[in-house]
């Protein structure tokens, strides 16, 4: 028995940018977007709207600022048949000034990055983003490291003063086991009376699609996942599996079938991403991946006794 | 809080076994049972113990019947520091005969592999063992295709007739999520007074790991892993994994990411195992593997959508 109230959110392209630097091709966002439309997901998430003070664009793609032209081309002649255009907009890396309003954009959706220390600007932005006309969320980030009070008054704070539909824990390190993926989403559940809870789960532990479910089970009803999980390093819930997962008659599995294997897979030419042993380290111990994204593009990345002591301090 | 009760079992060389008919060196196996041993792991099994007239010897290689002279071989001059050799027996491949008394042997634990319908076989090869002197165990294949009642008499039969220490759910297709295990484990809990009930689960849909915890959390205390995940098609529930969520302060992980890094990754020239779309696939029918690691061998193996449409019957 499925539950319609749970929105699939593919965020392919947006998070597989953190690979990259957003530098995917057009023909594979439009082969992306064609897919996932064609799949029934609800929603799509095609890049950040972030600022060009804060990013460069020399070095910069066009999927970490998506201006409304690139994703017109990104889109046009292709039937959304229903599916959402979403954007994420970091709270300190980005202006409410980069933001049309809605009539006048193709986005549906912003989506609000942010740290507990950062949820003024956060609010600011989805704030900016409601009165604009348009759905939005925050995603709060690194939730592993935000213990009470700040958390819990960030929380009270975005139920206070928002328009968001969802509030979603993220889980950036890949550290959290399902207990914990409980308690989350159970202590979102009662600061948000009027929204729903989300899931963003990395894969470091192979656990991303399991917390996933597991926060389905509690009730959460907004759910990301990228194609083959793709997302920087350990990269994220497949959204196959979670597909596969819900029991939404509207879900068609093949268009995602046929791109991963045509567009996605040939991606692993240049982004590395998956299960690797320094990922599920800064995973077990709940650390940033900046290290191990470090080792695994040095000549010593199978070194992983070495990389374990240096990031837990064992003297040799 | 650890849980001293849980034993860890390493099946590496024996569920790898699956992959390449048991042709492992012997290096190969030396360098394994060292690291596992001084990881602190329980147990290690080195393979199985099957019978020479079920299974052709020319075309099988030794860790297909763990002679005891192979098992010295792979074993001599090593310290096992508390590590119990572990070897499987398959119900209705398997014979008494080819096991020696305990007090003759280098084994310590035969793990007796089953279908329902074979529970009577599997019955006679544990109390075989048991009665020579070996701890023992029952472990139930094809899990997520037993039934009511037949599931429940066998449950009743292993508990009235046998000795086995732990008798297992085993997830052979990759199939079951979180609930269903909790399922399992209670209902191996009802029948099974006196003895663990243990966990080992394939990871098709990427689920082996996260179903090993939720077994622990709802008391399971045998529980199953291969380094790097290493087995047949998407391979099983890695063992550097669990030992990072295990919070036993007698584990080392040093020299589990040392063999990792040496040996396990190596065998990737000649063992294709892992997530792979295919084996997705039939897990979330399902479904045995086999027909995807006969896509994965054919020239067709990136034909995803093909694939699905012809292991669901949906016409094109």
């Amino acid at each position: 028995m499925f539950r319609p109230e749970i929105k699939v959110v593919d965020c392919t392209i947006r998070d597989g940018g953190l690979a990259n630097d957003s530098h995917f091709s057009l023909e594979t966002v439009r082969a992306v977007y064609q897919a996932v439309c064609a799949s029934g997901v609800d929603y799509i998430e095609l890049g950040y709207r972030n600022s060009k003070e804060m990013f460069d664009p020399a070095e910069f793609g066009p999927w970490r600022f998506c201006d409304e032209d690139m994703l017109r081309q990104a889109t046009d002649g292709i039937d959304p048949r229903g599916t959402k255009l979403a954007v994420m907009q970091d709270a300190h890396k980005a202006v409410p000034e980069d933001v049309l309003p809605a009539d006048e954009s193709v986005v549906d959706m912003i989506r609000v990055a942010t740290y507990v220390k950062d949820v003024d600007k956060a609010i600011r932005l989805a704030q900016n983003a409601a009165e604009k006309g348009y759905e939005c969320t925050i995603n709060i980030m690194s939730i592993s490291h935000e213990g009470s009070p700040g958390l819990d008054e960030a929380l009270q704070q975005i139920e206070a003063e928002t328009a968001a539909l969802a509030v979603y824990p993220v889980d950036s390190f890949g550290a959290l086991y399902s207990e914990e993926v409980h308690f989350l989403v159970e202590k979102f559940q009662m600061y948000l009376k009027g929204r729903e809870v989300g899931a963003h789960f990395h894969n470091n532990q192979q656990l991303a699609f399991a917390n996933t479910i597991e926060s389905i089970i509690r009730g959460a009803n907004f759910v990301d996942g990228t194609l083959y999980g793709l997302g920087r390093a350990a990269g994220n819930c497949p959204l196959e599996l979670l597909l596969g997962f819900l029991k939404n008659p509207k879900f068609n599995l093949v268009p995602i079938l046929d791109v991963i294997a045509n567009v996605i897979l040939p991606l692993r030419e240049h982004i590395e991403w998956g299960y690797h042993i320094p990922y599920m380290l800064t995973g077990i111990l709940d650390q940033h991946p900046r290290d191990a994204m470090e080792l695994m593009a040095s000549a010593d990345k199978d070194d992983f006794a070495g990389f374990y002591k240096r990031i837990t301090d064992v003297p040799e």
